[in-house]
């Protein structure tokens, strides 16, 4: 965004962004509640609502609040049946889709295998079948459907709607991922990061919702991030920030596939755990682990691994402490840079680490940040689980048509 | 910021400010030129202008440019002498002063110790004198005067202008600076952190000049840092942002004193570099340093080391390349975090240094950082050197009154 100026036009679109984002915000909210909240007019949120119940995208649900002054005060809602909003996630591993109401509130959600091998033609034409059967089964009427959020792997270049060799798809090189998708489909694409759609997500419906400043570290097959910095989702100069993955905390550590070395992704990332136990029983530490590794190694997976941890085993509970102690790390150092209010840990890499992973950032936050005494900073993990991913695409959709854009208000 | 709306004579402020910080950052401007790039109409421009004209920011130069239309188009530009404003920087060493022009270009500067044993009151009165000093020689009229931008060391409780026991006063406690020091001076006063000063001074006046995202290293006693993000100087939800001299760089490192452990600032800070020589000296390590080290430990201090390193002693060498690795690894991690446009280095610390840092964390930025594909990312050393903290402070004063604020924008 440059320094633009604004005018009246752009200012009435934002105006109405603010005021819808306050209703969706809010469980039932009131008209003078919302002027309250934005400073502005009694007038101009009347005005605004008139026309948000026109369209259908808010209701007034007949409850009512009354207040001292005695006169009942009408109750809005978002209508979340006026529109829907599909989600699609590209992991290395697998697909997956969703389609949500305006609440960002999951409908019906499909995963299918990455098609192995990989070459993006076939990747594309599987996402386009994936996302077709998603519509019959949640018997979306095409008009409802506001268009197509996709959340892939970085680094990406979002201007030309193109995916850049992600770390797992090396052999992908540069492709119009938005283009292709928008044909194969006919519906507009909107493309994010997974990590950045993620907390775009957990602004719509999870831990980040009315945060102004959260970090999102998301943990996919890899490990990266998103951030929300006074209440935009900041994607930074080249649309790649929160690459907290590669945040390097080990000097002349192992060397990683960004060509950076000694990143967090190389020591945290559920594949890293696995590798670190694998080399420790290979070594002859002492392990329950050590029988089943001799018989079946891969059957020592990250699953098994926690389960060893949790029931006492050494070896398992100090690999996953010394990852934790690099998350924690990493978080302390993300804190101490950006100041955020809230770190939120999730996606589908953090299924059986992520308690873990954010009970020991909670601590090193409360004991090693720079502005501690200040105010103290949440760290959680996300109620998304799983599917933050492939919510936060659904929500990219929603997030653009609905979310009071600074850059729209500053562009021309 | 929350998420207000805005109206029309905030919109009205916001665009002078707009148009008004365009004709600082030209050399020369033209109404259409203006217009042009801020996306306001000719009408808004000239009307802004003529409010600028007649309040006497801004002056017509005589000189015009001709376009292809023929018609000869008068340029804009900041009238340097409508005021004046002073910069003030606390360090735990020294106190400095400047007066500046509506350009930012210093007038007067002066320095003075900071009082040993550093009591607060006694420090105020120290600055008051010295900005009573400085105003006298500069010989400015109070009415001139814009007020007093003060840059301190970190935290800060900008909330209500507090300092709270910075890492190298911290028997201070929290002290009211900002209103002990109006108080005393009879001046309005901007409070901010050194780094963040300095990066401000640096969009003023410096190389941040039209950036819209950029990071800046501060070298002082310690290392801090201040980020221009999305052309807002963003100091994060409780005012901290970009302690990048607290990132943890070496896991279970030295402890640092502000509770983190292995902290950028323990490892290259200009005493840690003096630390690390001396231990090694005393290990009896070969180097040309060593004689007079026996003789006078306390002269191998930071510029006898960068002497020795350029006159190829390997131990001095040494012990600079790898201070100058960890700042590398530490702007690397800057940039993947917060894809920055640009990584300025600067401060009075820096001035030995500074140099060596900045090629090691260009060459590091150009191999390591993730999206190094999608667009280069230049790493400089600041032009404002070892003045960089304290016309950063006069910059803040400037940057209050001039330049476009979203905050503003949005607030009530």
């Amino acid at each position: 965004m440059r320094q633009a100026g604004t005018n009246l036009p752009k200012v009435g679109r934002y105006n109405q962004a603010v005021v819808l984002e306050r209703i969706q915000r809010a469980d039932g909210v009131t008209r003078q509640e919302i002027a309250q909240h934005t400073g502005l007019t009694p007038q101009s949120v009347s005005g605004i609502v008139r026309r948000l119940i026109d369209e259908g995208i808010v209701r007034e649900d007949g409850a009512s609040r009354e207040y001292s002054s005695g006169k009942p005060r009408t109750i809005l809602r978002i209508n979340a049946d006026a529109g829907r909003a599909i989600g699609l996630h590209l992991d290395p591993v697998e697909l997956s889709c969703v389609v949500v109401d305006l609440l960002g509130q999951p409908l019906v959600t499909q995963r299918v295998p990455t098609p192995a091998g990989a070459d993006p033609t076939e990747v594309i034409a599987a996402m386009a079948s994936l996302v077709q059967d998603v519509i019959e089964v949640a018997d979306v009427s095409p008009d409802l459907i506001l268009g197509l959020g996709l959340a892939s792997p970085g680094p990406l270049d979002q201007k030309d709607g193109v995916v850049v060799s992600p770390a797992q798809l090396s052999h992908w090189g540069r492709v119009p991922i938005t283009k292709l998708l928008s044909e194969a489909t006919g519906l507009p694409v909107t493309l994010d990061n997974d990590a950045s759609a993620a907390a775009v997500g957990e602004r719509w419906a999870g831990s980040g919702r009315g945060v102004p400043n959260f970090a999102y570290f998301f943990f996919g097959t890899g490990i990266g991030g998103g951030l929300v910095l006074n209440q935009q989702v900041y994607r930074g100069g080249s649309g790649n920030a929160g690459e907290f993955g590669h945040m390097s905390v080990v000097q002349d550590g192992l060397p990683c596939s960004c060509g950076n070395r000694g990143c967090l992704e190389t020591v945290a990332r559920p594949a890293a755990i696995v590798a670190e136990t694998h080399r420790r029983l290979q070594a002859g530490s002492a392990s329950s682990l050590a029988k089943r590794f001799n018989v079946h190694p891969t059957s020592v997976d990250i699953r098994a691994i926690d389960a060893a941890a949790i029931a006492g085993d050494p070896l398992a509970a100090g690999v996953l402490a010394q990852a934790a102690d690099y998350v924690a790390t990493a978080v302390v150092n993300v804190v101490n840079i950006i100041d955020v209010d809230l770190v939120i840990l999730g996606g589908h890499g953090s299924r059986d680490i992520g308690q873990r992973y954010t009970d020991a950032a909670a601590r090193a936050v409360a004991a090693r940040v720079m502005a501690r005494t200040i105010r103290p900073v949440e760290v959680v993990l996300s109620p998304l689980g799983a599917d933050a991913a492939v919510v936060g695409g659904a929500a990219l959709v929603l997030h653009r048509a609905y979310s009071p854009q600074l850059s729209e208000l500053l562009s021309d």
